[in-house]
């Protein structure tokens, strides 16, 4: 039985464990408090990869104390000794009581044995507790333990009347001030920003996190030496992407997506990536990168969540291709009329029963604007 | 001085008034409630033009304790006999000892006589009580009072993505049975709705309000007999609407807007209105009709408020001509694309920073949908 009390540290472990969400990746948001005779004797997060997981912070912070306590963590305790020694053992080793956890281990290949390790030395173990909190906050990391590919969010920004740019591609700025700073934490939270070369190119995007420009309540949450670039891709088949772009500038890593590699020199943290193509347009004789095959790259290079920050081309391909999870969308009470540029170009008509449908799971208002977060109707990936 | 006690009244009256918002068309909402030693002893609303006054309503309810009581009303009383006696002249028959009264009446030939009347004999008048309630109720005859025209509200459906119909047209439906519903609530409350010819002919709108389809909640408060039609205006420069169509066969009357009277025989309840039209478009070569012209037109026929369900053309027409003061706009989490038809034609591109601009005043889901309430962000015509 679980009683209020339980519920009580375990949700209080939800909210260490959220302290880590712009700095963990591509590692699980994990947080931990250790409890004896009613007093909180330790308690710790999973803060950055490589360092201690949250129960080894709580451990060490509880010492002594840790014997004969219970323990409330939010994901399986790991039973492999990776980068850290495993987290299971070191709770053998410390004599707990008791371990109440949240979601089981998603990956198929350890999912259970934390457990069954804690359970064979004799500890009780309570799990499956809360646990939509637990896959909700690491959404990209049960998506890419299950299915080997990230979590996948388009974002959009656009006028009330569904239009991203000027007839002459202008869009700076049509969303507010406060809609951009919610981008940058978009940002900051994802494990890759990708878009294409065109959209790189016309706007000169740095696809980079801006700390200065978080809101303040981040910055009091992730502090400018944390910073933490996710990874930039940019699907540029015609390599049109040059050492010399400002992008390259930025040394945080740039996956360049390419049917064929060039010959250029170029700085270390830019990788050429060579991802089949999955036909030739005959309209446009545009090549074209095979949407599915570049998300299992890219799972593979261990990146839970990707942002897609691009143009309407590749915003249609994306939502043709049924890949998205969710479409994060501004919209600024402006009006462009039928020049301005579309937010998907479909290159198709839908019948209005077959057309793409979504759900809008939350609807806000940020600064003069509004923020819908849309998943699809049907989802194809499903989680839990 | 005001007390809590008085505004509980006054607000009383605010909801008897609002039960009449669907029938006092074109007069104003207007709620009344008598007090005598703390006691209720009348009240009422004005519910069908021609019926009593809030005033006399609840007059007729207090008889002989009227005498000395207090008087709480949303709208100053009236000076004049119209339709009905005088409501001042009635109070002061009743000889009651105050009156406490909320906005001052917006016409500038009678407003501020009820209250002198009052005043000369010898009872108190207390006015400007949450008169922001009173204009919000009567939006449209504080407008039309002040500026000769109507509350112009244009009503938006669309995709997320700001599209009205597919490529071929077909828009049934986009959005979902409960923001239609919510449609003709806003019908209901409208004096007036507003269509183009080609609209009405494509789509064989009949432009009516459905008692049927209303929301069970409204249902409660309008029933079936009390059932009013808002008049019906269609712009029809070409004279394409034809004694045969579907919308002339109910019986609500029907203003055709034209250039030119045709020879046809038309039922009593449809009138040719002629509206001089402003320019020849050098394109289309469409004849337009003057917009401004013609909603001093309907002023003059003493429609307070006017709710425009058309096409992308005409929908960017009000927009360009600054006239409307609300959009409604329905966004249903469907993708259309790029070939899908705009909410407006604007016929003209805009640089970012000079395209209209509005404000987000309302918010909210309305089925799988989310309803927009938009003014402009700069308002020609202010109320108050």
């Amino acid at each position: 039985m679980i009683n209020k009390e339980d519920l009580t540290y375990l949700n209080r472990a939800f909210n260490l464990a959220e302290l880590g969400k712009f700095t963990t990746h591509p590692n699980p948001n994990v947080g931990c408090v250790i409890v004896l005779n009613k007093s909180i004797v330790g308690e710790g997060y999973h803060k950055i990869p490589g360092s201690d997981h949250a129960e080894i912070c709580a451990l060490k912070l509880a010492g002594k104390y840790a014997k004969g306590s219970t323990v409330y963590v939010t994901l399986e305790p790991c039973s492999h000794h990776g980068k850290t020694p495993s987290c299971a053992q070191a709770l053998i080793n410390a004599k707990v009581k008791e371990v109440i956890a949240s979601a089981v281990d998603p990956n198929p290949l350890v999912s259970g044995k934390g457990f069954s390790m804690l359970k064979n030395a004799g500890i009780k173990v309570k799990y499956n507790i809360m646990s939509e909190k637990s896959i909700k906050l690491n959404l990209g990391f049960f998506k890419r333990m299950k299915y080997g590919i990230p979590w996948i969010t388009l974002k959009l920004g656009s006028s009330i009347d569904g239009r991203t740019a000027t007839k002459k591609g202008i869009s700076k700025w049509i969303t507010s001030v406060e809609s951009r700073k919610d981008v940058q934490v978009l940002r900051a939270k994802s494990g890759a920003i990708l878009s294409s070369a065109k959209t790189v190119i016309e706007d000169n995007s740095k696809l980079t996190v801006r700390w200065n420009d978080l809101p303040n309540n981040v910055k009091l949450k992730y502090s400018l030496k944390e910073e933490r670039q996710p990874i930039r891709i940019i699907i540029d088949n015609s390599n049109k992407i040059l050492n010399s772009h400002d992008i390259i500038k930025h040394k945080g890593i740039i996956f360049l997506v390419r049917s064929l590699n060039d010959n250029l020199t170029w700085p270390r943290h830019v990788k050429q990536i060579i991802c089949s193509t999955c036909k030739k347009f005959s309209k446009t004789k545009t090549i074209r990168t095979d949407l599915f095959k570049l998300m299992i790259l890219l799972g593979k290079n261990e990146i839970n969540s990707v942002l897609i920050e691009s143009g309407a081309n590749l915003s249609g391909s994306f939502l043709l291709s049924g890949l998205l999870d969710e479409i994060i969308l501004y919209q600024s009470p402006k009006i462009l009329g039928e020049k301005g540029l579309p937010l998907f170009f479909l290159h198709k008509s839908f019948k209005l029963n077959l057309s793409p449908k979504f759900v809008i799971s939350d609807v806000c208002r940020i600064g003069e604007d509004v923020r819908f977060k849309l998943h699809p109707y049907i989802r194809k990936f499903k989680i839990n």
